[in-house]
C-alpha cells in the first residue's frame, strides 16, 4: 500500500485500577509491554510513523513502544477530556497530511493488522471514517453498530438503545480509521456538549456522515480488541494472548501435551516436531529446532535449542546457552552463556556458566564451572569426550583437554592437558567405630538440650 | 451486632463417597480443614459460640474447626436422621437461650459471612426465619424458592414442583437463620411423617408460617454454597476458592501471568506490584511484600520474602525463610530457618538451612551448610560480604566472618576470621595419559560384561 | 461373549494436517500411540483378532498397536477412496467369517468398550448394523441419525438434511458394528456413484434396510468419538483423557488439590487417600501405594512409591526407583534404578543412581553416587543408618556399612566398614587476611578489563 499513514496510540489513561506504581501500558504480556505489542500491529499494517498520546512518563512509554520501522513521537495530554480530545492532542502530527489514519488504544494489545489493513482497504475505496467493530455474545454496555446499505449509520451507546437496537451483537470497539486529509476537519468538530462534558470520538461517525461523507464499520475477532482495566483483565488478555499463540504453533506441527501449561514469549520460534512437556516457560529470546524436545518443568530464556537436544525435565537455559544437536542438559541444571557441543551430556545437579564444553563430553553430576570470583567471570573450557567427575570444581579460567578425566570431587585449578587424569581429593581415611562414638556423643547433646529447653 | 448469637454446623455426615479415613470435614481447601473455613465465615459475622454436630472424631473435628475468637462445642449425632435431627442434637447449646441461631454445614466451606450478616439482618427486623438461598443456571434437582410478597412461602422439593415451579431459578442452600428465642420450638415441630422417615429442617419454613411468623429468603452466590461429597467436588471447591482469592489480590495490585498456575493458601498474605510467574505454590505462611518478585517454579511455605528480593525460578522457601531488600534465592535452591540479609545472593543448587546470611554475602554455586549431624541440628553464620565458593561445604556450628573467602571445594569446619582466605581442599595432581587408559580398561570392562550376558 | 469378533481398525489417513513426520495414529495420549489406545478397548469388548488398514509404515503401526490378548493384520489401503473402501480393504480377513465386525478409527483414541460392547449386544439380538452415535450441542457439519420406531432409518448428512432433521442432535461418530455373516455382501454393496466417487460407509444403513435388516444406534459419550485432524485436537484429546481419567482417580479415593496440573499415563497406577498436589507428571510404570504423599513439582517415572513415603516438592523419580514404607525424596533430588528402603531419607540436591540405600538411613544434602565411569555403570550400597555427610561422593562400585558416618565433603572410593567414620577431605587452612588481597586484586583486574573495552 503505497498510501501514507500515521498511527494514534491513545496511552493516556489513568490507569489508578492497576493499583500500580508503572503507566498501565508498559504492563507486559508475553515478555512484552502492551505498548509494544500495539506499535507491532500497527507496525506491519505499513505504519511508518506514530503519535503516542499518553498521561505521563511519555519518554519510558515511547521507548517501550519502539519497534523497527516505526518512528514515534509522544504528545502529553495532561487532561483526560475524551477520546476525541486526546486524538486533537496529536494535532501536531496530524496536520503533517497523511491519507489514512489509524486510532489505536495502548491497553488494547491484542490487536492484529488485519482489521487495520481491512480499515484501510475501505479507506482507499472512498470511506472517510471506518470503525472497527467486534461480535459478541454480551453486548449489554457496549456500543451498538447500527448499519444500514452497508453503511455505520450510528454508533448507538447502550442508554440510548431501543429494545431492539440492544439486540445488535456487533459493538464498536473503539478503534476506527479516518481519511487523514478530512481528519483535522472531522475531529475539531467533536464538541463536548453533553452530560460529562467530554469530547468523544464516536461523534465522529454523525459528523462525517452529516458532511456527506461515508462511514463503514469492519470486524474483528471480539478477543482482538478486548482491553485491560486491571491486573485481573491483564492476566486474561495474557491468557488470550498466549492460547492464540499456542494453537498456532500446534497447527503449524509443534506437539504439546497440555498446551495451557505452556507460557510463550512474544518472540518465541519453535520448529516443526518438537514436542514440548507440561509445564515449560519461555523467556523473551528463545529459538527451538525442529526435532528437539522439552521435558516438563523446563524454564527456558534467551537460549537456542538445535533439532535433537533434549532439555530438562527441570532444566534452566538462561541467556547465551546454545545446546547443539544431540546434546542433553538435564534435571537441576543450569546453563548460561555456554555452548554445549554435539552430543555432550549435562545430566544432574550442574551449573555450566560462561563455558564451552565439548562434543560428547560428559559432566558429571552436581558439577560446577566456578565463573565468579566474587568480582569478575571467567571462562571454562572443556574438550571434546572429556569426563569430568561428579561433584568437581572447575575454578575458571580453567581448561580442560580434550578426552581428559577429571576425579570425582576434585577441585580444578590449573589446566588439565589432554588425555590426562586430574585429581584434586584427599586420600580416604577409616576411623573404625568411630561413627558410633560420633552418634552417642550426638545423642547426648540432644539430651543435654532437651534438658536445657 | 449487638445481639447474641450460636452457629450449629453440621458436620456429621458419611463421607463414604470420599473413600477416606479421614472425617470429611477434614479434607482441606487451600491448606485449611474445610470445618475452619467454616468456623471463620461465622467467626466474622460475630459468632462467639459454635455447635458442632459431628457423628465421629468429635475431639479432631473440634480441634481442626477451631479459630480465634470463637468457643466451640461438639455434639455426637449417633444416628444419621435427617437435617432437622442434626440440628437438634445441638440443642444442649439451643436451650441456653441466643438471639440467633445459624445453621451451617461443614463440607460448605466457601460460605463468606456477608448472606450470614444479611440474614441475622433479617432476624433484627422481625423475621422467624431466613433462609439463605442461590441463583443457578442448573435448578434441576434443588429445592425452589417461592416467594409471594417478599416472603418466603415454601420451599418446594422437584419432586413436588409443578411445570412453572422448576422454571424457578432460586434454590435453597440448606443454611439458614433462625430467630435464637423460637428456634427450639420451632424445631421440635419438625417430624418425621414422610417417605424417608427423617426430619427435614426444610419443614421449619412451613411450621414457622403456621404459627403465623415470617420467613424470608437472602441471596448468597451460587459458588460460596457449594457441597462437597466427593474428592472431585473437593476439587473443584479449592479450584473456586483459589480463582476467589486469585482475583482478590490481581484487583489489589499483584500481577500474575498465569493466575490458574498459582496455588495460594488460606492465609497468603502479598503485597501491591508484586509480581508472581507462573507455576508457584504457597504452602501455610507465607507473607511477600510489595515489590517482590517471584518466579516461575517456586514452592514457598512459613517464609517472609521483603521487596525487591526476588525468588527463583525453581527455588524452595521453607519455614523461617526470612528475606531480606534485595536478595535473592535462585534455581535449585533451599533455605529453610534462615535470614538472607540485604542484598545477599544464594543463585544456585545450594542449600541453607538454621543460618544467617548477612548483606551482600554471595554464596556459591553448590553450597551446603551441613546442620544436622544426624541427630542434632547446629548453626551457621555468615559474615557480610563474605563469599562463599562453589561446592563448599560449611560444617555447622561454624562462623564465617565478614568479607571472609571461602575456596571453592572446601570442607569448613572452624570458624573463619573476618577477611581470611579458607581453603579446605587438597592440591590438583596430573597424570598424563591416565585417562586414556582408564578409557581403555573402562571399555575392556564393558567387552567382557557383555560377553558374561 | 462367546460370539467370535473381528475389529477392522481404520488408520489410512493422511494426516497432512499434523505436519508430522510419523503417522497420525503413533502420536501418543497419555504415553501411548493413538492406536493402542484403540486396540485396547476393543481388546476389552473381547476381540481377539484386528485388521488394521494403513496408509503407510504397516509395521510401526501394527507394533504400536500391539495389546496382550489380540493378534493383529496389518493391510495396506494404498489409494485413499472412502472408509468403506477402507473397511473393504481388510477383505480377506472378514472373509474368514465372524459373527461380529467392528469398525473402529485410529485417530478416535478415547473410545471405552462400552459402545462396542452395547453394539455387539445389539448384533446378538438380531440387527444387521449398529451405528455408534453421540449426543453434541453443536451437530453442524454431522451426519445426523434418524430413528423412527427404534430403528435407525437413515444417516442425514448436513448438505441434504432438512431444517427439521438438522435440529437433531444426536450424530454418526463413524464407529460401528456390523453382522459379520452378512458383513462382505453389504460392504461390497457399496458403490461410489456421488460427487466425489468415493465409497461411503455410511451407505451401509440404506443398504442392510432394503436388504430387509435391521439398523439401530447406540450412544457413546461425545468425548469418546472426538477424533484428531492437527495438534490441537490432539492436545485436546489428551486434555480430554486426562480430565477422565483424573476424575476416575478422585471418585476412587485419591486428592488432587488441582487436578487439571496433573499428568497421568495410561498405566498409573494410584491407591486410596494418596495425595497429590499440584504440579506433577507421572510419566509411564508408576505405581503409588495407599497413604503417599506426592508434592508439587514432581516428575515420576517408571518408579514404585510404598505408602507413607513422600515425595518432592521438585524431586524426579526414574525407572527403577523403588521408595518403601516412610521413606523420603526431597527437592532438587533424582533417584534411578534404586531401593530407598524403610525410613530412609534422601532429602536435597542428590543424585541416587544404580543404589541400594538402607533403612533409615541418611544421606546428606549435595550426595552424589558416582555410578558412571563414562563407559560403565556400577552400584552402590548403603547400609542401614548410615549417615552419609554432605556434597559427598560415593565413587562406584562402593559399599558403604550399617550404621557407617561419611564425613561431609568426602569422596569416598573404598567400601567403609560398618559403624566406621570415612573422611576423604582435606584440613582446614587458613590464610589471614587474603581474602581482602583477592578482593583487590580481582577489582583490579575488573578496572583493567574495563579500560580495554
Amino acid at each position: 500500500m503505497s498510501r501514507s499513514c500515521l498511527a494514534v496510540i491513545i496511552a493516556a489513561g489513568d490507569s489508578t485500577r492497576m493499583k500500580s506504581s508503572m503507566s498501565k501500558v508498559l504492563h507486559p504480556i508475553a515478555g512484552r509491554p502492551m505498548i509494544a505489542h500495539v506499535m507491532a500491529a500497527v507496525a506491519s499494517t505499513g505504519v511508518t510513523e506514530a503519535a503516542l498520546v499518553v498521561g505521563r512518563d511519555a519518554d519510558g512509554v515511547a521507548k517501550a513502544g519502539a519497534v523497527e520501522g516505526v518512528s514515534v513521537e509522544a504528545f502529553l495530554q495532561a487532561e483526560r477530556r475524551g477520546t476525541g480530545h486526546a486524538v486533537l492532542t496529536a494535532k501536531q502530527a496530524i496536520v503533517r497530511g497523511y491519507d489514512d489514519i489509524l486510532v489505536a488504544y495502548g491497553d488494547v494489545p491484542l490487536i492484529t493488522s488485519a482489521p487495520f489493513a481491512e480499515a484501510r482497504e475501505k479507506l482507499a475505496a472512498g470511506a472517510d471514517v471506518v470503525v472497527i467493530g467486534f461480535h459478541t455474545d454480551k453486548p449489554t454496555g457496549y456500543g451498538r453498530l447500527l448499519i444500514e446499505n452497508g453503511e455505520l449509520i450510528a454508533i448507538r451507546e447502550e442508554k440510548d438503545a431501543t429494545e431492539e437496537e440492544r439486540k445488535v451483537t456487533w459493538c464498536n470497539s473503539g478503534l476506527m480509521a479516518i481519511n487523514g486529509r478530512k481528519a483535522l476537519a472531522l475531529l475539531e468538530s467533536i464538541t463536548n456538549q453533553n452530560v460529562k462534558g467530554e469530547y468523544y470520538l464516536t461523534d465522529i461517525v454523525e459528523i462525517a456522515r452529516a458532511a456527506g461523507g461515508k462511514v463503514v464499520a469492519v470486524d474483528a475477532p471480539e478477543t482482538e480488541v478486548a482491553g485491560c482495566n486491571n491486573r485481573a483483565e491483564l492476566a486474561m488478555l495474557e491468557r488470550l494472548w498466549q492460547e492464540r499463540r499456542r494453537h498456532e504453533l500446534m497447527i503449524s506441527g509443534v506437539s504439546m501435551i497440555a498446551p495451557e501449561t505452556v507460557f510463550l514469549s512474544y518472540d518465541t520460534q519453535i520448529g516443526q516436531d518438537v514436542l514440548i512437556e507440561p509445564n515449560v516457560v519461555f523467556g523473551p529470546g528463545v529459538r527451538i529446532d525442529s526435532g528437539a524436545v522439552i521435558h516438563a518443568f523446563s524454564h527456558i530464556e534467551g537460549a537456542h535449542v538445535s533439532g535433537g537436544a533434549t532439555v530438562g525435565p527441570f532444566a534452566r537455559l538462561r541467556p547465551g546457552a546454545d545446546l547443539a544437536a544431540g546434546s542433553k542438559v538435564g534435571n537441576f541444571c543450569e546453563v548460561k552463556n555456554a555452548r554445549i557441543d554435539e552430543g555432550a551430556k549435562v545430566n544432574h545437579l550442574t551449573y555450566i556458566g560462561d563455558a564451552f564444553v565439548g562434543a560428547h563430553a560428559n559432566i558429571g553430576a552436581g558439577t560446577i564451572t566456578c565463573n565468579y570470583d566474587g568480582v569478575n567471570k571467567h571462562e571454562t573450557r572443556i574438550g571434546a569426550n572429556a569426563f569430568i567427575g561428579s561433584n568437581s570444581s572447575l575454578v575458571a579460567p580453567v581448561s580442560i583437554g580434550d578426552g581428559a578425566y577429571v576425579a570425582s570431587g576434585s577441585v580444578i585449578t590449573e589446566n588439565v592437558p589432554a588425555d590426562a587424569l586430574a585429581l584434586g581429593r584427599a586420600r580416604q581415611e577409616m576411623k573404625p567405630g568411630r561413627a558410633k562414638i560420633l552418634r552417642e556423643r550426638a545423642l547426648a547433646l540432644k539430651a543435654a538440650r532437651k534438658m536445657q529447653k
